[in-house]
């Protein structure tokens, strides 16, 4: 291998050959259709930043997994790690060009220089969507709504939307007398699904004692209808608690809406990040829980306050793509290309290069994908090319068709031909071929 | 401004707003649509790579304009700075998977870092296309005849692809003894629009002297109907030079197809790049040619000899999508989003919220977008949050319409209003506007 240089990626890195591509692309084509129909619209911003305007002036625990260098104009830059950073700058930036409540969504790569012993990539594909501009309970219906519909769009079978309220779990943590602890104690109930029930007492207990880790165990295990968990809360907070009153009025529209079996109101998700003020939700597999969260999201009160002093409250959720791909592709399930005939223009004859690609462009006009064999070689090795292509139909003109102004179509999987069609009789074959 | 961030992007960097996003995903997909329907595959490769995959052991001059750093774990790593490179990794590392010819298409972002003074930006987004594993001039042509369908498709009013042969013009080259001069004379002729025939002259004039720049200059300047461009370029090569007998193979195909308007044999086409051996070709605006060439490329030997022995022979065309959405918009034309209706549901009446939304699910069922809008406000302000927002109707529903079990739908141009719809009205309705 003289001179030759290895073809390698880069670990946690990932090439995507034809298949698993197409599919992606049609994931995303799906959900961006859900999204516009929801009246969200896409936007885009730079794959590199600043350094300062990605991680402010601190950092934290994220900062180790950035991308981070000095540019050759000694800029000390960061590629993107998630897509809301740049959407606050984003929307700082652009505050007077954009119509508030604004809804946008925006599918693209992100990157973290993750531990890929967990099985992580580094490289990965998150699909946002947010309603900022307003504090309306309208905007959260809305978000979880969406959430749902994109599952359906997915066709997945089976999936449930859990949802909470970051004021209410708040709330509660100070009634208890132990508000002051209350990031660690989401941090620690957040984990609740990963480490169980006894780790997380644990913890709660050396946190709040251990009567206060055995309430907090009792609050976040609540289970039943949505209104009977909505009553168990509403226990626990005092009753003017405006996000139990925020819970009340989205459970009732929820089930107004006929979705009830949809949501589980579910007082364990909380979200890890300090960022999140109001409703937060998880959505999961029923048929593969050990995935974890494929959309998850809530709502903040203030957006951008790093970037402008204009108050941005919204809600929003984030698809990571690539987990709910792998999900897809156990459940066997999901969107595709619909990739349907495709006919391959075989070459027989040298003289005919022009007749051969004059075809395939009859064939593209009737909404069949088609493609010209590119040499003469034995008819065996241009099937074999079809099969492994996974091209179903073959198209053939000798000189002698040619002269008689006729071609013959073939289905390579049952062998069936269709000898002498006329160009009208093509086309028309072809069509029945489209359905 | 105490402790705010100022929302700013790196220069040669660029936001993109929703108008702009979603005219340049359109656009996208309609390139994507063409491909399809040439059986060509999307593929994608990591954006970050090894420096060394990336630009060899040697380096050349778009070096100095990589983004280029050492990762926390210490390896020399790279932003992708075109397509090709990456492909040319990707055949090698997946040759055993792929059946060849192999079409692949990819839309990606690429970073150089240009000098913006020029008006260049330093992330762009390309798209190439490329069939790999064919000598033949089929694929020469079904390049050529993609370029023209692509640009047919954008709805670009009148474009020319000027097409020539890098064999030939080295076989030239060589009759006329300047053939070890070949590569710095190709480089100048490639600038030949830019800087003008006098200074190309010149600088041909220091390169092959007088006499020699006189022929290299009558010959790049042919012009005529593609036969006859084929025949004066006939006229100055050997009889048995190969590439005079693909460029006249594809001449007469082109005509046989009835394309001859779209194409102009042109010999002074040459493309900078050492890495073109057969045809190569540009793609000019005639309304708009001050912008140079919106889709380019050739036929090259061997893609990827820096990864593998395996010769992979193949021909591809790269589209520079900023360079020609600037055009497309100049010319007011290009792929839309086929913006059509959408509907903005007024917020009129608390308690209505839930209906609010069931009525948003009804009109998106109909394949209209909605959207709610998400609190209770003047009419006037909901009404101008739908023209600036670019909604032309509105679906209003009080208590009363509620109880009766109708609706309003207003046209907020013409301010026409369709009252009392009842459910199967507003469906025939909608019905009529989606169209």
């Amino acid at each position: 291998m003289n001179g030759i240089i290895e073809p390698r990626v880069l670990k946690g890195f990932r090439d995507f050959l034809p298949d698993k591509e197409a599919r992606r692309l049609a994931t995303i084509r799906t959900l961006e259709g859900i999204f516009s129909s929801f009246g969200f619209l896409p936007i885009d911003t730079p794959v590199l930043e600043y350094t300062e305007v990605l991680l402010g002036k601190g950092g934290g625990e994220t900062d180790k997994q950035v991308y981070r260098f000095t540019d050759n104009g000694g800029r000390d830059v960061a590629m993107r790690y998630d897509l809301t950073v740049p959407f606050a700058r984003f929307m700082a930036a652009h505050l007077p060009e954009l119509t508030l409540p604004f809804r946008r969504y925006h599918a693209a790569k992100v990157w973290r220089g993750e531990n890929t012993q967990r099985g992580r990539y580094r490289e990965f594909i998150q699909v946002d969507f947010d309603v900022v501009g307003t504090d309306a309970p309208s905007a959260d219906l809305e978000i979880l709504l969406l959430m749902a519909r994109c599952m359906e769009a997915l066709k997945i079978p089976d999936c449930r939307i859990h949802f909470s309220h970051r004021g209410v779990f708040n709330s509660f943590l100070t009634g208890i007398g132990v508000g002051e602890k209350a990031a660690d104690v989401l941090r620690t109930v957040d984990k609740l699904a990963k480490v169980g029930a006894e780790e997380t007492g644990k913890t709660l207990s050396e946190l709040c004692g251990p009567d206060g880790a055995r309430r907090v165990l009792s609050f976040i295990t609540a289970k039943g209808t949505m209104r009977e968990v909505a009553d168990r809360m509403a226990a626990d907070v005092p009753p003017d608690c405006s996000g139990i009153i925020r819970l009340r009025e989205v459970v009732s529209r929820l089930e107004e809406l006929g979705l009830s079996a949809r949501y589980v109101l579910d007082p364990s998700i909380t979200r890890g990040l300090d960022y999140y003020t109001g409703i937060v939700f998880e959505t999961f597999l029923t048929q593969l829980p050990q995935i974890g969260s494929v959309c998850s999201g809530g709502r903040y009160d203030d957006l951008a306050s790093l970037y402008t002093k204009e108050r941005l409250p919204g809600v929003g959720a984030s698809i990571g793509l690539d987990r709910l791909m792998a999900a897809l592709e156990e459940l066997g399930v999901g969107a595709t290309e619909g990739r349907g005939p495709s006919v391959l223009v075989l070459f027989m004859d040298e003289s005919l290069l022009g007749h051969y690609h004059a075809l395939a462009e009859t064939v593209r006009a009737a909404g069949i994908p088609a493609e010209v064999y590119p040499e003469k070689r034995k008819l065996q090795a241009q099937f074999s090319y079809a099969e492994k292509a996974g091209i179903p139909y073959a198209l053939i003109c000798g000189e002698a068709e040619k002269a008689r102004g006729v071609v013959s179509l073939k289905d390579l999987g049952t062998r069936r031909s269709w000898d002498d069609l006329s160009p009208d009789a093509l086309r028309g074959k072809l069509k029945e071929l489209h359905g």
